[in-house]
């Protein structure tokens, strides 16, 4: 496969930096004591639209031909990526289609509407999903573009990663949560290149380890019925990105749902920050681990913000 | 009154710096959106502590005397300033007494002493709080760092807005709570100092507004029976404080408790950011009263972020 090289990746960085927050390392002198190590937090939650998935779509949108742009884009998402394709789009000046199932909670409709996204709804199955996916694209020529299992998606994924590493480049280790795998494809990608000291390790919810399983497996092993509180990461892992994972993931380590509850919470308390529970899955995996992490320098990709306030888990 | 000059405060800053964080400046395009002018916002919710507090305590700590050290330092409080003054005390190496009733939350009792404090409980009612202080002080020696009435508390808070017009020298308005008023005066002093033309305004909830009518009485009217959930701010405010509020405040907006809450969320929802209600005030304030400052740019401090989060109020 034909992989973004860095200076892809520095170009991506420098097209789709107009559109996007750098957004700040922060450190916690609280949490360090408690991890044992010393922590950088990369505050992706900071990000527009409230998380990372703001890098690919801007760079995927941004990479389209003129024609292509005419027709707009389209993809199937009921997440963060949903509401940062449709800004992208609107930024861009072009259309966004975007299948959602019925079911999706009334908050991330509005995220996609208030960022100009058109939503066209579908039955809550991903059968449903994907034919009304490809009738929207048969009638208005727009562009797919995937959530994660997609080059230029994984390409700007990795400009975050390139952000944290110019910012702080003595990072022992650095760490992802994994879901479909794009921002721990690009981190591994980006990490290579700039210091392939680094160990890439990722964390992952005991109730959707199909990231775990196909790691050691060799090959992948799709996600079947999820259960987990990080509602980011139900998703079976990307082949583009298990080729990534493969070749540059040092290790996934597993992380329960009261570990990530505990964890969130830690983040919540102690830096003053909102998180998602998916955003806390790597600190859970480290809290869970620590002896491997001890007296470490540790950078830990902070995925994304976007909770309803109203359902915290504590 | 012998108020800090600007260069007393500036050698506050430079006494309490390896003790405090440098807070950053933080914007959201889709709140000045909502509000309609420039935004910055001072993120005291990210000192040392969680609030502003840790400033003027660590500045009245590092002034006392070897004698005076000796003995350590006491106050009554049952909120961030009791957290601060141990926190100080213990990064100097010296004792804190602090006088709590004795039906404070359980939460703001571990903080004061994980951060090293000694806790002296009384009956939860003023005349107790100040009867059990004497008493600690007699047999302790220990020197009263009152929360907010006191020049050397003053000239620590007066530290942040001199880091924040540092950062952003080109504000229109710059914007505080008001309780007791230590942050408030320090603010209007330093913008003095800095910049005359900075127009001081407080926001204060309309259930604990004694500042307000003080404001236009022109003399202090004590707080009675406060109602709000803006618990940092229900105490009366100081006569320092009034003076320099008197002379350098341009005005005091009121915001409800409904409105602090819609607020609070805001900055929640869109900064992916923890604040505590008293914080929320001067922005509720300027959301109550949008008119007053169209196409302005303005600072807000945000002075802390200490909440309970299984009590949020949405």
């Amino acid at each position: 496969m034909n992989f973004p090289s860095l200076s892809d990746i520095r170009a991506a960085h420098a097209r789709i930096q107009p559109f996007i927050h750098r957004t700040p390392v922060m450190t916690s002198t609280a949490i360090d004591q408690i991890a044992g190590c010393q922590l950088f937090f990369k505050c992706e939650n900071f990000q527009k639209v409230g998380a990372f998935k703001a890098r690919g779509a801007a760079n995927a949108v941004m990479k389209l031909t003129p024609s292509e742009r005419e027709k707009g884009v389209a993809t199937h998402s009921s997440g963060n990526h949903a509401a940062a394709l449709a800004r992208a789009a609107t930024v861009a000046g072009i259309p966004s289609y975007i299948v959602m199932p019925s079911n999706a909670p009334e908050i991330k409709k509005k995220a996609v509407k208030g960022y100009g996204g058109e939503i066209i709804e579908c039955e809550p199955n991903l059968q449903a999903r994907e034919s009304t996916l490809e009738a929207v694209v048969a009638r208005t020529g727009a562009t797919f573009i995937p959530p994660y299992d997609f080059l230029d998606v994984v390409e700007g994924q990795a400009t975050c990663p390139l952000e944290f590493l110019e910012d702080q480049s003595d990072l022992d280790i650095l760490m992802a949560p994994v879901g479909g795998g794009g921002l721990l494809g690009g981190t591994a990608l980006t990490a290579h290149y700039l210091n392939p000291q680094i160990e890439v390790i990722a964390g992952e919810p005991v109730g959707a380890d199909d990231a775990y399983r196909s790691f050691h497996a060799g090959y992948i092993i799709p996600q079947t019925g999820p259960m987990t509180i990080a509602d980011g990461l139900l998703t079976s892992l990307g082949t583009i990105n298990f080729a990534l994972i493969q070749a540059h993931v040092r290790d996934i380590l597993l992380a329960t749902d009261p570990q990530i509850i505990e964890a969130m919470r830690l983040v919540y308390e102690r830096m003053k920050i909102i998180i998602e529970p998916s955003c806390a899955v790597p600190l859970a995996a480290l809290l869970a681990n620590k002896e491997r992490f001890a007296g470490k320098k540790v950078g830990i990709i902070l995925s994304g913000g976007n909770v309803d306030l109203g359902k915290l888990p504590f």
